[in-house]
């Protein structure tokens, strides 16, 4: 590298760009020999392949030259014409060279990412951007809109929506419904209608949006904006950094209508059953108060990650004589000024809660019942997602796709390898702040391996706090912490604890998380399809709320399940972006009569 | 250049650079000694600065040394640390060098373009973008949004949106009342927004966009997306070319909501006066029902640089026992199918309803009574705004703001010379097509001069049709053509001509095109009022509709009037974005009381 950085840039073919052209070439030559041995064999003893449709129509990561070995073998005799070419100049550092490259395959193209350690494969992503011949119109490839030339009896477009609208679910049945109209399916329904697949998204709201909008009254996005856009329209370069719930509530309904989302507000899903000799789905909703009988072929479950909400089962509830609510369902603080509010639970709904009631004059006690994860937000902003989701790292050239493939190129299992130095950097840097929050009883913790916010968030969507002010205040005894001790009933004024203390309260919040997403198919359809297709979310990590075996992927999210044509969509808004992408190729390939033979479906350990 | 060009790109220093080098260093040495004389000297004998509020607080272009020095001799003593930095390495074509370059004043920053011809300036552009203290928030200085930290008695997005709705305009007046929400309303109450300038965007229609979803059916923007993007929000990369009517409608409704526009709906202007004592205007307006009179200090009227409805009185017109109706007001074209329609007039709205009643299968007859100009669309897109606009400019690197820029630096006068050889080439490549439509007996010009279609928009905003299907049915005859033949009167029963022929008819529509924009301010406020600040639009190009003396600068758009605190503002979205930005900084600067003194402000030569 020294001599050669001598030489003019046009002169000098890098060592990273020699390895990797190499690395390349052995590839390609393995895969149009169909030879899955010699294929693996440029894979390090400990290696992982991450596939995104792809090569294996799953999301599916196969570890070491034997699982990709197992998997190129299933694989490739489906598969032509695979080829990859280097999209940029190969970089190195540490001894790690990391290539973005491009994939054309028979059937379709994609973006993958390599990182070579010692000429050999450590870690590759491989995803598929689109199918040849159903490529989306967008840039130079976008409709004219105005068909220019004029024909009798030719619809204009609103005449073309009105009649789409008269008809679908009427006497035209959608390919593929979509139950939930929050973020994940509008980012959903945008893909299906730019893919040209005919979709309704059902949602028991007034408006979309209505979502965020009926949330507590303080909540602002935890993450910031470079990290949150929607597929095909950013936020603009005047939007808040952190958005207020109202504002995404208002950017939702509108991207709702300009990406002509097919959106039934006021939609209830009543009954689903799969019909597998027709092929379809029998889905009974009520819209506005009218039930109508819906045969989607595709039934996709968008109803939010977090499932259905959790309330555990505390002796006395039931003889409570103030009010008690989910924090799914705290109307915010403005009716307790001057209350004494309980609120169970220590996670981010948590501590939103107590800020918003404390600010509004409200006497708030937080009941924390095992230990919390806490990252500040300026931090996590900083120090987590700088790299990729920032000014910083739009100025260095980081678009949001390339963002999302880095962050997707790192292997689940190999990500607390990344995360745990982070997050031992961030306890020193922050240690003023976790030093008065475990004075003030706090009981703190960062994972199970140490590992930090993101691998909580994807092994069980809970444990945090992306700490926006409320911390302070818990530390400053303004928001009151009973931490520690098992709560022992509730009484009719009141909680009781296990040491004889007891809480007075009007009213008592239960932050006590969500379910499993199958709970709302056990709900829907039956208990039978929800413990055929198991739990929803996590990684198999073996961690709290995450039992193994390791899975490799999000249990059932954005990929086929054990349940014929029923699929998982959501997270927050980056996954609903990214992941979208994948799932709508997927519905779009079945439309089309693609062949999408599934590798690796993923077995069921647990039913929730 | 020969030799130069064996040199690396870093040891080489263009000439282009070098020149440009010379021509800024020398004028930077010029302002900063205030000294008129020496900076004229650095201009061309024919050349033009056209100045975009940086230097003259006006939209206005002076002339040659002479002109250039009278404007200096005026603002250089108000002007402090005037400099100008190269920003872009210079290109040199055809002798001319272009650089573009930044602009720093004590009281703000832009940007500017000179081409130098010879070591001066042929022309030069210099521009306004912020003002120091009051820079935007957007990209690395967004706001946060959520505010972090807990503050007692802080209130909510949605609790200070709803109170400024409860007080703004009832017990808090706007600075800005902005009359008319179309696109250009609604672009300017943006850039209030985020400037920070508290506004009222009026409009009597029930929703935001119903300006376009309210005209004829088929219509779709005649200009491609590209030139179409409003202010801090692109059209995403799924828009078709040439949007539909109501999908604009949909976009400009969204817009509006996102942008936090604050929009009064339903509301008619019905009278105001301007209080030369209190300084501000007294405007009524009716909102939903209701009276309320609005004190604003700025009143913009944005009510469409087509102005009032214009009306040819024809003899007998008040006999005629059919429908007859302006060309704002078709309803399009479903009612008349069988039924015999003449359309008066041949530009863009009369081509557009033809058609669209031909499709209907109306019987349907264009009267031209001028001769028009005709350009097909394609190859406006392609040859007119492809270099700037188009997919093609953005893979070279040309942003929709370089492209506004490029366009705004040839000065009007100057711009014939440019568009001249287009389109003679134009009229080289579409000559079958022009041949058909003379042989079909159609009057076709290219404007006075040959300038084509941007130049007559420029100069009367009428004059032209961009063909998107209709000239093909006017050669083929299914839309008749009555041309070159006065018309006589109207009969009860349809239209008389000169040569003694008579046109059945159940409808007449009058495609005549509209009156001075000045003609909104005689009914809003006086007819003196509207005669003190004369004809607003065009250049003073001593061509049909348009006379002279030259004015330099579109009259009255965009910059001060004859009128204190009165504004007028409009045209296409291209120039609705664009000069959005220098009206909204002159309303910000008044409001901010940063002195802005005007130089030229322009003499009334025409009522109307």
């Amino acid at each position: 590298m020294n001599d050669m950085s001598k030489l003019s840039p046009d002169q000098m073919v890098s060592t990273a760009r020699f390895e990797t052209t190499r690395w390349v070439d052995d590839l390609n030559a393995a895969l149009a020999a169909k030879d899955a041995l010699a294929a693996s064999s440029l894979f390090a003893t400990t290696s992982f392949w991450r596939d995104l449709i792809a090569f294996t129509w799953n999301l599916k990561t196969v570890e070491n030259p034997e699982g990709i070995a197992d998997m190129l073998t299933a694989t490739l005799p489906h598969l032509d014409a695979v080829h990859f070419t280097i999209a940029q100049e190969p970089t190195e550092a540490d001894g790690i060279i990391t290539a973005w490259l491009s994939l054309e395959t028979g059937h379709g193209r994609g973006e993958a990412v390599v990182r070579l350690r010692e000429g050999k494969a450590w870690t590759f992503l491989t995803t598929l951007v689109e199918l040849k011949g159903h490529e989306e119109h967008s840039g130079p490839t976008r409709i004219m809109g105005a068909e220019h030339g004029v024909v009798r009896g030719r619809k204009s477009w609103p005449e073309r929506k009105a009649d789409e609208a008269a008809t679908l679910g009427i006497t035209e049945q959608p390919y593929v419904l979509i139950i939930g109209g929050g973020q994940g399916g509008i980012a959903l329904g945008a893909r299906m209608r730019q893919l040209g697949v005919s979709h309704i998204v059902i949602d028991s709201h007034d408006r979309p949006g209505d979502q965020w909008r009926g949330r507590y009254k303080s909540l602002c996005l935890h993450d910031p904006v470079w990290y949150d856009h929607l597929p095909y329209l950013d936020f603009p370069k005047n939007w808040p950094v952190f958005a207020p719930k109202d504002k995404i509530g208002d950017w939702l309904e509108m991207y709702t209508k300009v990406m002509e989302v097919n959106y039934w507000s006021k939609t209830l899903a009543c009954k689903a059953a799969f019909d597998e000799e027709a092929g379809h789905w029998s889905v009974t909703v009520i819209r506005d108060g009218k039930e109508i009988t819906l045969h989607p072929t595709q039934l996709v479950l968008a109803t939010g990650m977090s499932g259905k909400p959790n309330i555990p089962r505390i002796p006395g509830a039931e003889t409570f004589l103030g009010e008690q609510h989910h924090s799914s369902k705290h109307p915010g603080p403005d009716a307790y000024a001057g209350k004494k509010v309980v609120v169970i639970g220590a996670n981010n709904s948590a501590h939103d809660i107590c800020a918003a009631l404390w600010e509004a004059g409200a006497d708030v006690t937080m009941v924390q019942r095992s230990s919390t994860h806490i990252l500040r937000s300026d931090t996590m902003t900083e120090e987590v997602l700088g790299d990729l989701y920032s000014e910083r790292a739009l100025a260095n050239g980081v678009t949001t796709r390339m963002a999302d493939l880095t962050f997707a190129s790192i292997p689940y299992k190999v990500m607390p390898e990344f995360h745990i130095p982070l997050y031992e950097r961030i306890q020193r840097k922050d240690a003023a702040f976790y030093d008065a929050l475990r004075k003030a009883g706090f009981m703190l913790d960062f994972g199970a391996d140490g590992s930090g916010l993101f691998l909580k968030y994807l092994r069980r969507g809970s444990g945090y706090y992306i700490d926006v002010g409320a911390s302070d205040l818990v530390i400053d005894g303004s928001i009151k912490l009973k931490s520690g001790v098992e709560i022992d009933c509730i009484t009719q004024t009141g909680v009781r604890f296990a040491d004889g203390s007891e809480l007075p309260a009007d009213l008592i919040v239960y932050a006590t998380g969500y379910g499993s997403m199958n709970g709302w198919a056990a709900d829907l359809i039956s208990q039978d399809v929800a413990d055929k297709v198991g739990k929803v979310w996590g990684l198999g990590s073996d961690t709290p709320k995450d039992p193994g075996p390791w899975e490799g992927e999000e249990r059932n999210m954005w990929k086929p399940t054990q349940q014929q044509n029923l699929w998982f969509h959501g997270g927050n808004l980056h996954q609903s972006r990214h992941y979208s992408l994948y799932l709508a190729l997927q519905l779009k390939a079945r439309m089309e009569g693609i062949p999408t033979p599934v590798y690796g479906l993923q077995q069921v350990h647990h039913l929730s």
